[in-house]
């Protein structure tokens, strides 16, 4: 069965979402659910690298996902079929990014007592998706080889939030001008802390690195609470 | 001499767009102006598309071009430095979008007794951009091979409001799962009045096709004056 939970999500009413953010973040720690917020361009490859990544790691932690689309509920069908972890999707009626309070009403869609590990793939934009916490415990972000080395320079504010880049479609490198250590240099310079694995998630390449990351991240979060 | 006019745009106080945009469309029509808007995800082409679409026109219309970025002035000088035709970088302040007020403190500072068409580099975003009229006379984007086939589905309002679909980087067609005949049917879903043109920036492969479609249009637009 592939039918997924569609939720049409509305518009926070209050401006207060870093409150919201931080209420929600302490509830998941309170519970010991991980939030990963997943961010990306349009056609970055975010729903065939979540397939790659929740495959390698589903026996390790119990994860649900939820896909933020702004109508379609594609990618939700996707990952469950691909994975068959509870997958639910979000429709954001439009809008171009999710806040606190909108990642809560898909939070409240899960029984948190069956998850470790929440993934929200939110939506394709490098513009205001940066601007909203939305609780989560890590930023990640997709940037794939196609659209160019020169992405931190223009969307600043996106690589500044992530703990985590992942260059994905690393097998057509040779078909762009696209230079690994030129691109590292952009993303360091708006964000020295950042983690940044290359991958292609057609192939599978870095995906064992990309799971040893979130492994981790998951277990030093829970170590803090 | 590569230095451009940076304008730091500020936010427009009225909610009134439509109005404005229509007032803006009128005003640039009076003056045998045409305002083309050209948006697409971040790293789909737009630059390199224009140069080769610039070089290719102009000789037969005068031309300014107008890019709008959240901070960075790199597209301004290119486009300035491989075509020589005036460019003026807007600063967006991190907003996702321009609106037709935003647009009109471009089209201040430019001389339009001295310009026939004004290409306007919309933001990287396929969400936000789609929702506000600037007050083109015709609104363009491109989609890019390695984002997929499926993102007239993703991202309906964008196709909905696009005269023309520019499908670019057509030269990498074989390294990715791109069925053009299948995106053409998606575009035509949601826009069956969409003029769809396949391009390879970097070989040139369409460019005429291009150029000719938009001497045309800009032809076709006076006429209606």
């Amino acid at each position: 069965m592939n039918e997924v939970k569609v939720i049409e999500i509305k518009k926070s009413v209050f401006a207060e979402n870093e409150k919201d953010a931080d209420a929600l973040r302490q509830e998941l720690k309170s519970k010991g659910v991980f939030l990963l917020n997943l961010m990306s361009s349009p056609g970055s490859g975010k729903t065939t690298t979540l397939i790659q990544l929740i495959n390698k790691i589903k026996d390790k932690v119990r994860i649900a996902v939820m896909e933020a689309d702004i109508d379609s509920d594609v990618d939700a069908v996707k990952i469950k079929k691909a994975t068959g972890v509870p997958s639910i999707q979000l429709h954001t009626g439009g809008m171009c990014h999710l806040d606190a309070e909108m990642t809560r009403q898909g939070i409240d869609n899960l029984d948190l007592n069956e998850v470790d590990l929440v993934i929200l793939e939110n939506v394709g934009n490098l513009v205001c998706p940066a601007e909203f916490d939305t609780g989560s415990c890590r930023n990640a972000m997709i940037l794939s080889v196609p659209e160019g080395d020169d992405k931190p320079l223009k969307y600043p504010l996106m690589f500044t939030v992530c703990d985590l880049v992942i260059v994905n479609k690393t097998d057509v490198m040779p078909y762009f001008d696209f230079d690994l250590e030129r691109c590292k240099t952009n993303i360091h310079q708006r964000n020295p802390k950042a983690e940044v694995i290359p991958i292609s998630a057609k192939t599978g390449d870095g995906i064992d690195r990309l799971a040893t990351w979130l492994l981790q991240e998951v277990n030093v979060d829970k170590l803090r609470c």
